[in-house]
């Protein structure tokens, strides 16, 4: 093997982001060597650093692995090309050597020039319009025969997030996880982006909308109040909930217990597991929650709040689901085009005591997106690094604790 | 009010099973007294008990609030009455007082015989055929309008379960949950349990099968030989789980990684979080999981075994899976049937670290069928007692540790 | 071996105590049989009720052990005798049979008479005085040569606990812990006992005092303030805790930092990790947390509340700790002792964010006294649980929010 | 305020300990602005690296805020300086300035020349020789009158930790926490390093020994066979403990339970829960450990492996010790010291199902010592590593798993 070499070029933030040591890090790893012949770091925040380095390798076989594995962070090799790309062999299937993408903005060089990737989430692929002009990201399900997939890592670059402007929570771009950080310094946080949301919102600005993702522990836990509290002052636009969430509000509702246990006293109650399947029939039979609202069946709650507020509501079904209630959308490939679509525009994402809803949004969240993930379970916002949404701050503590301290700071009086 | 009575009888294993203290401290605590007019213990652990015991409530709603508490715990009152139907007022929709089942044998009372309810599982109606000579159960969204669904709780009654006769893990009939009681033993009953299963579904009997649900984690966590090694010995006949399981399986088998980190030298590869991505592109390029393997493309593994072995596989998708895989069933009410379905002849039920199939199993299990359920959480066990499933034996470890030890006691060699 | 028999007698609360079930399980289980000679059963719930059994076993071994084992139920075998005593054979060891204490109430007989038992406490000794007119518990390590100690199980009876007359949340007796229960009304029941509590302390009731073992983790999580408040405002009247609650408390008080973090704005401040060996090292150079206090340095928070408010406070060392503060009692056994003494009088304990702290209390507390167990990790109750501590009711939130739930229930204005 | 700059070097392995992208993002955050007038990156991994920044900001108190934030990234100020000294003003009490160590190799300047800090462990201070020739770490409480204790930061550096040569799962220098990671290479590794370390130790070396950090879940979950069998093959040579786990092992010796539970067949065992007492009680009367192994009565298990093979054992006691087992140190400061003692030569440290003990551990080890932290509950390593301990890598296993899998890996058969 004779000695091969490539230059790349590094741009951006690569100071705050840390990427540069780990660039040149993973380079001696994989057993090549570099020389550093350019190195222009921005001296104040908002500049940005240039470097160009010279990656030397035994083989080319290294060094196409070296280059493989610097690309993700920003690496750029000089000699630049256009993405090549490739038809898709068949309905729902892609191109075997298709470019998987991670969430954060990304651009594609197309005829020399580079292009935005609309729409960007991890792990879909990037189909190129039939003239050539634009990009945007399509689900392997979604992908029809012919279309033009991009494919390798040629011609594709993604950008390192920038430190926000703000200096809040959001900032410290690294998720952190731990029990025993104070947390009603993030509460604050949270609040302060809200309350500027809420600005933007009622200005017009359609891309200030708040997510709140969440499970049925916010209505058992006792959080129930507070997030109607919430949707009903305008603080949510976007629900994303299962079959379960929703029952229990209503049962909390119709029968004033969750999951057979009475929210008041605290003590379960007798035939009480059977009053979510009482519920869920007897909207079944109404017709739907909208058609309970409106018929003064349900007059308090979150799922009353969220049809008075016309908030985007994606109550997506799973395999545990009773019933399940009108709206539930039961094939999950439909419910994640639902929520897919209804991220647009979302500027705050809550991921409250669901594992399940707060990773499968978590997948459809570009990287850009502050996020903020409430487990009692350390675990939880581990996991949700772990599958690579490293943006989400994590908040250990109990769903209900969270909602009401959280809609406290913005105004709530019980 | 004037005081009123009511006699209740209460049969079968009510010592073991703690029912009679339950029953008189429900009457005493909804303010009711009374009167225990038999008292016929059984001696020997074979023989059932007998009590009589009228009850006496100041007033006429109270006396049915308290049989109404009492009679979940298999009390009957006396007067023996049919049970009641009414039709079905729509499809997908039940009568407002449908009688919700729990997961006990349980039997109704039709022109003065009683009948058992077949299917049972918890949280369904009862539909009585058009010549009401047998009942079984149906979920709310199978209903068609018209059928005759069970009302009320007169002529209902449910049998507590007796121990079982093997002095095992599983005869101590109430759930443990413990990060500090020694496992060994738990899996060397559960050995125990599989290998006389074995031996039974060998001989033909088809209410032998054993069922494993599984989460992605019994790969992650290094799990995956073990449990390949016990479907291609025969030990088990019937598997849940969801796109990821198999997409990280079938990983593995294909790129040598789970989630993107090396199985055996233990770090992350470069890109390799592509690598379920690019699994099951490829599968789905190919068709399905069955051809892959029929090709020799995928040999080793979980679902190759699995394949081999004609185990009945039910994929259930989820809002958080990429692609799905050929086979997975999208829509979660299709999944569910297709779950209940395979449930026949299941006698013995090991949920491993997947909460949401956990949850999901368990809400189909009758309570007649052993049940443990693994996780590395202990409240993931707990959360499946509080929603019914009573009788799982909770063994608190990882996924992996619980399946090597399993093989290792079945004749695994690695 | 000719089957032999003997007769027990079981009184008390043993419907709502579910103990005659177990006893006559028990009894089947080791292999005996039985008959129920009377069975009178209180028809309200203030009534007690009686139960005469003949026990039968093939052997007179059989028979020993069954009636061993049915003894910690209360169940008494009618021969009475008085208990036998032994002197201890040396300082700090006890004679081999000696009884070991339960945590419920216990009497002995001694010349015909049964004796309470002092000072109950777990896992003890018992301990006549010399003229075999009293008796008091004595742990292991504080008996003394010829103490006079009771052996074996004969007349020595331990009495369940009834239910309380309050019909709150520490009347289900039952160990609960679940993340999914509401835990508002737990809340809400303990600080309707901390208002009489208080009350009954004003009175000049020296039975009254509440107690409140801590962890760290109320001050990193943000409980500080609340915490002060309630002790301000005389709810408190002892405090169990480690150096650390202690160093971090009075860390927030000169830096405003805990663990280094600083608490207002919710980041690490360079070098804040150095906080708490500063604040310790000031406080030892000014010689106590009172001379502290006194002197004006410290005014707010945990501490100087505890001070001003005359709380009885035992800090009691680890291996794990800096410094330590003045007052901390380094010698586990000397600690122990020390919170043995200030549990007299306590009618309530809350043991919030301490395994360590919370196991070590539950050792020493009667099961007479209502206990609330507050942790993020729902195992934390289920240890204590495991350990005899059954008359704890869990509650999974962090204990920060807990506090400052409970000083908002009680009057607490931020 | 005029403009005021300083300038520092860093040096060593700058690029693999991701140090400088750190220090010019902190020297950002602070408000100042820097220029890198030398960067020379090393170019292989056994290079060192070195850089000369010049940090700017608007007055004097910001740069040493600034220069403060930095320097425990081990930047120098150029104008090198000896370090300060001050005697400590009382028995016990540090000079108010002292300098708090971390656990990185650290030096201190005393007349121009750079010694070598012995002893080092974070949270301790520096103390230098009346001749002012050598420097050693002291805790708070043992410091004596007089010492000479550094003050300040001048003339003080750490030294970031270099890549081990090993590329085994202790190369990766950042604590892994994840429930979802293979656990198998971990245990192949450390493995690895135990044969090593076993060959280096009969070969003489000193500074080869294995520290195992142990709670009584190794003996609850059944690990105990397989931790005696490491301990007698010779791959342990100290352990730290509490009088629990020495108490459930000699419990399994004596009576075949742990907490009363039987080992072997999985249920609780009438009275068991007395079976430590009884172990305690008897093993006080014997005089010791080492005095029941001699006499027999103690022969298999991990303790009599320890006094087998003479390892270094210390007991701490703690609160909620029963006994305590004569052995036990029970001054927490006096049991830290022993610690302290034992741990040199230590090599590779195992924490295994301890918060307390491990956590205890983790602040007297160097960082320089590769650690492996055992536990159920993913919180329990977070911990140790927001207390400093960011080298330990993180298993999320049960004990008896981790245990039985190590010791199978290093040739046990049961």
């Amino acid at each position: 093997m004779t000695p091969v070499q490539e230059t790349v070029v590094l741009d951006g933030h690569i100071i705050d982001s840390l990427i540069l040591p780990k660039v040149l890090d993973t380079i001696l790893a994989l057993g090549g060597t570099f020389d550093l012949t350019e190195v222009e770091i921005g001296t104040r925040r908002e500049e940005t650093s240039h470097t160009r380095i010279v990656v030397r390798a035994p083989g080319s076989e290294q060094l196409a692995a070296i280059v493989r594995a610097i690309q993700p962070h920003g690496a750029l090799v000089e000699r630049e090309a256009d993405c090549t790309v490739e038809p898709a062999p068949r309905d729902g299937v892609l191109p075997e050597q298709f470019h998987a993408t991670s969430h954060l903005p990304t651009q594609i060089r197309l005829n020399g020039r580079w292009l935005d990737v609309r729409g960007i989430e991890m792990d879909v692929a990037i189909r190129v319009s039939p003239e050539r002009a634009s990009a945007d990201t399509v689900p392997m399900a979604d992908v029809r025969k012919g279309d033009l997939i991009v494919t390798g890592r040629e011609g594709v670059r993604v950008f390192p997030l920038g430190r926000p402007q703000e200096r809040d929570v959001f900032s410290f771009m690294e998720a952190q996880v731990s029990s025993e950080r104070p947390h009603g310094y993030v509460i604050a946080d949270v609040a302060r982006r809200m309350q500027a949301l809420r600005e933007a919102t009622r200005r017009g600005d359609p891309a200030s909308r708040v997510l709140l993702t969440g499970g049925p522990a916010i209505v058992h836990a006792g959080g129930r109040d507070a997030l109607a509290w919430l949707v009903d002052a305008g603080f949510i636009q976007v629900l994303f909930c299962g079959n379960a969430l929703a029952a229990h509000d209503l049962e909390a509702e119709l029968y004033g217990t969750s999951l057979g246990y009475r929210l008041a006293a605290g003590h379960s109650v007798p035939h009480g597991h059977e009053h979510h399947l009482r519920t869920i029939n007897r909207i079944r039979a109404i017709g739907s929650i909208e058609q309970a609202v409106a018929r003064g069946v349900v007059k308090g709650g979150i799922m009353a709040a969220c049809v008075r507020r016309g908030v985007q509501v994606v109550m997506a079904g799973s395999i545990r689901d009773d019933g399940p209630l009108p709206g539930v959308i039961t094939d999950s490939m439909a419910a994640q085009q639902a929520m897919r679509t209804a991220l647009s525009g979302v500027a705050l994402a809550l991921l409250v005591a669901s594992t399940l809803h707060a990773v499968a949004t978590g997948n459809l969240l570009p990287a850009t997106v502050p996020t903020v993930c409430v487990d009692l379970n350390p675990s939880v916002p581990t996991k949700l690094a772990d599958r690579g949404t490293f943006q989400a701050v994590g908040v250990v503590m109990d769903a209900a604790s969270f909602l009401r301290e959280l809609a406290r700071e913005l105004g709530w009086r019980e």
